[in-house]
């Protein structure tokens, strides 16, 4: 199978690796022509034989928008676009609708894995047509772990439901994370145990949550029990503000995936904004609140 | 009525001058001799005409047990002692059956007012047998509110029915504050309003939030628009933590008065202790985790 | 001053008499004729002087967007169309960008108050540009509380601005609901307290939770003490989804009041769904999942 | 190596089974004589050989306590008493004081794995001084998974070491279920995904989010997709009470883990408690309130 792959950053360039490796011809399009195998996303275009298949590996919103709209000019009849980017879902109702149009495809994919994908495969949520989704299906088996039927998920036919799926898969990790957090600043703290790193690691089987978070924590708290080393911040990337929009659009309660999220806010805080109207109110009724210093 | 009182800090000294303005007579104790009327505990009670009536206004914990261990040496049968600290009601039921060994009567009172107790007079929330609530009842009446039959409130026959409701009083005044706080961050952040102080000040009037609490904060975010002489930190102070105790203990959910309370304990860590271990996991991951300085 | 109102509903036809009673001549439009002053939008527009003000009390979303849509072609340059429903902030830039193309001038005003506004007046939130606000001060003046410069507030001159104060208004209502119901629900439970509604009553002079929802609550626990006659069941209405999401979108952790929204969410689901999940999980490692009937 | 073993139940007949399987002698004492070894807690001290080591897999709370203190008769210096249960982890300190005055040693064992134990190994958390351990330590080996060093860990010399430790695995455990769980709500519920038990089977490999429990609900999912034979109804054990209680008496905010928490209890509600008190308000300010049939 021939495919163009624009994008080739950390996520993408490893991608094309895989594909390449799976004996898939990919053309690889990067605005940086150091990592770049054409010029032009028209030079990506002509050199793909039709049904042209192109992979989108952009950032999500104006650049997936921009890069889509560019290649509606380009493509035609029967081919495919296939944006494999972190869009929101809502976003690929309108692109698949645009490319519609012209009768070009559009299949939109979840894809999971990070920098591990290209050793272990990706893990891949998409959603479309299913004349669409087999016209890329060789460069999904290039892409998904081998030897499991897992790692690959058909969620849908209407556009979005691939990045829908991604979009609660997040959600949901973000929520596990917080679980084994909570658990492990209870534990760090207390003087009641010793060898913290220790106990998370024996949980890596036979109990209840072992998980590959809980394999990858143990890692990190062998090598800095106390984790001196971090800072207590973590950015959050769009789908897990998705995931509980959805949820409130929805009216599906989301106490812990909420709580989660809110954490993460309030750790980007300098300093803690909510609370500071908690100080002024206990300042009026009893001279409590701590001034600055 | 002649009441002896023990502990005149801040909130001790205003009870006893409300009490001596309504007629009573008040022997005060503290250890501070300066605040002292007598020099000991025994020159306290040997002032009081019997039966004899003690309130305590004195730290929770040790401090009030001692005084109490201490007290039922020098009292007697049909004496009583009204602990009006903040004790957590579990105490109640203990120093009750206690002082009961010499028929030394108990009376657990929740005090709610702060400064404004002096003016306004004190909410009293009060636990223990009619009788014994009845030797007491002007010293209630001295420092109630004027002109109400609010404020006071017999809350049960079971030691510890006064602190029990002093307790929850605190602990839904936890999520009043963090109400109000969080609406505050969304308004003071958000570009679209502007004039953050007097959209607050209007909700005094007519609007289903209106409250003493709102009238606080008014005052406060109208000398410091956006809250910059404060920080954001809030200590807590026992009740809070004992009510989600008590809803846990009682399988009652209790999210939004939980969620008040953690918001505070997060604003006491200089660094945000859980996400450090999300900081962590995110680094297993795809070497996300942002590195101290 | 003239004034037109459409939508004499509940909330419409109070405010209309209030109006009256101000002395305003407000003609009124309703799709019932039993309610209406007149036949038709056509004949409310030409039965007031020039610059017309008509003020919308109509359902958020479809319906107030295709009034908006009928009377841009019935108003003109200098007239002033104001949104008094529920309708989102995000929808007020929208309609104010669509009445501007013929000059006609839009204010976005929240109004709180509900069966009580008639009597005591209505809280009003509003947004716009200073001119437009002047046209319409009179009827503001007229609705709102008397006595008092509460109740009134200009919230910013972009379109928005009122919508966007009372969606928050609301958004900390909930919270400060579901701070009394869990309070309540814990105070109902135990054996410690009797006298639960007279310990609410008490609270409602000198405590630091006094507020309007608490007299309110007081009346309704003193009419039935443990809320018998009533479901646990609790709509929500648009403001305190919004509210939430419009925090999610700018980084404002809000976990008091998401919270409240999904305690709301699962009072109206049947069977709880999530726990279904759980319980599945639950049957997966111990057997202990509880089968339908 | 020879151990006695109290509470032969579901979980501990099978750990009677998998010790006999790696060559212990095991004396089993149960109640029920169908299960039991032996007649009596008499007969099962004889039966073993000095130091005598007896492991307790009984309820928690007083039948532990009141085997202890039988115990505490039967043995004596140099023996050993291992707690599997699951008790609260302040109660080990005073077990093992009390069992101390004898100079019987006590290690307190945090127990996981549930029906699945049998065949792939227990995980054990255990607590206590280095030389009680090393006397129990072929039950350890022989309960322990296969092939691993994990499963296995020392938590720490001070009593309730174990118990804490699995008891914060549980909490984890809480929340790593809500997680799931609210993300499967909102997947089920909404129309753009079909096929939700392949999207959760597909996560199984290659994604952040595999787990344990993943795999169970998977399972689960292709038996029932939308759950439909499973009531929304979930009970909790204790740990995750004790969770919350020890993180709120260590300040350490637990947001997730306590939402997952009052998610449980509120399930096991008919009506929903707390909702009645929202619906008062709601009725006092507007007439919104459901009355019952």
């Amino acid at each position: 199978m021939d495919i163009g792959l624009i994008g080739l950053g950390k996520m993408g360039g490893n991608m094309r690796t895989r594909m390449r490796d799976a004996g898939l011809t990919v053309v690889g399009y990067d605005r940086n022509p150091e990592l770049s195998d054409v010029d032009s996303l028209e030079a990506l275009v002509d050199a793909l034989p039709s049904p042209k298949v192109v992979w989108l590996m952009v950032p999500a919103g104006d650049p997936t928008r921009s890069t889509i709209a560019d290649l509606k000019e380009l493509l035609g009849e029967g081919d495919l676009v296939v944006d494999g980017g972190n869009s929101k879902y809502t976003d690929d109702a309108i692109n698949a609708a645009s490319l519609a149009e012209k009768g070009i495809g559009f299949v939109d994919c979840g894809v999971s894995g990070g920098v591990w994908g290209l050793t272990n495969g990706y893990a891949l949520m998409y959603g479309g047509a299913e004349a669409d989704v087999a016209k890329v299906m060789p460069a999904f088996e290039a892409l998904k772990p081998a030897d499991t039927t897992d790692g690959l998920v058909h969620c849908g036919t209407t556009p979005g439901a691939g990045h829908f799926a991604k979009m609660v898969h997040n959600g949901i990790e973000y929520a596990m994370m917080q679980a084994y957090a909570e658990g492990w600043e209870l534990l760090d703290k207390v003087d009641i145990v010793d060898n913290v790193p220790e106990i998370f690691a024996s949980w890596r089987t036979g109990t209840v949550v072992r998980s590959w978070l809980l394999d990858l924590l143990v890692d990190q708290l062998r090598a800095d029990e106390h984790l001196d080393q971090l800072k207590g911040y973590a950015d959050d990337s769009g789908e897990g503000r998705w995931t509980v929009e959805a949820a409130i659009e929805n009216a599906v309660p989301m106490p812990a995936i909420s709580a989660s999220l809110f954490a993460r806010f309030v750790s980007r805080q300098e300093d803690d904004v909510a609370m500071k109207a908690i100080a002024a109110m206990r300042n009026g009724f009893g001279g409590h609140a701590v001034k600055k210093g």
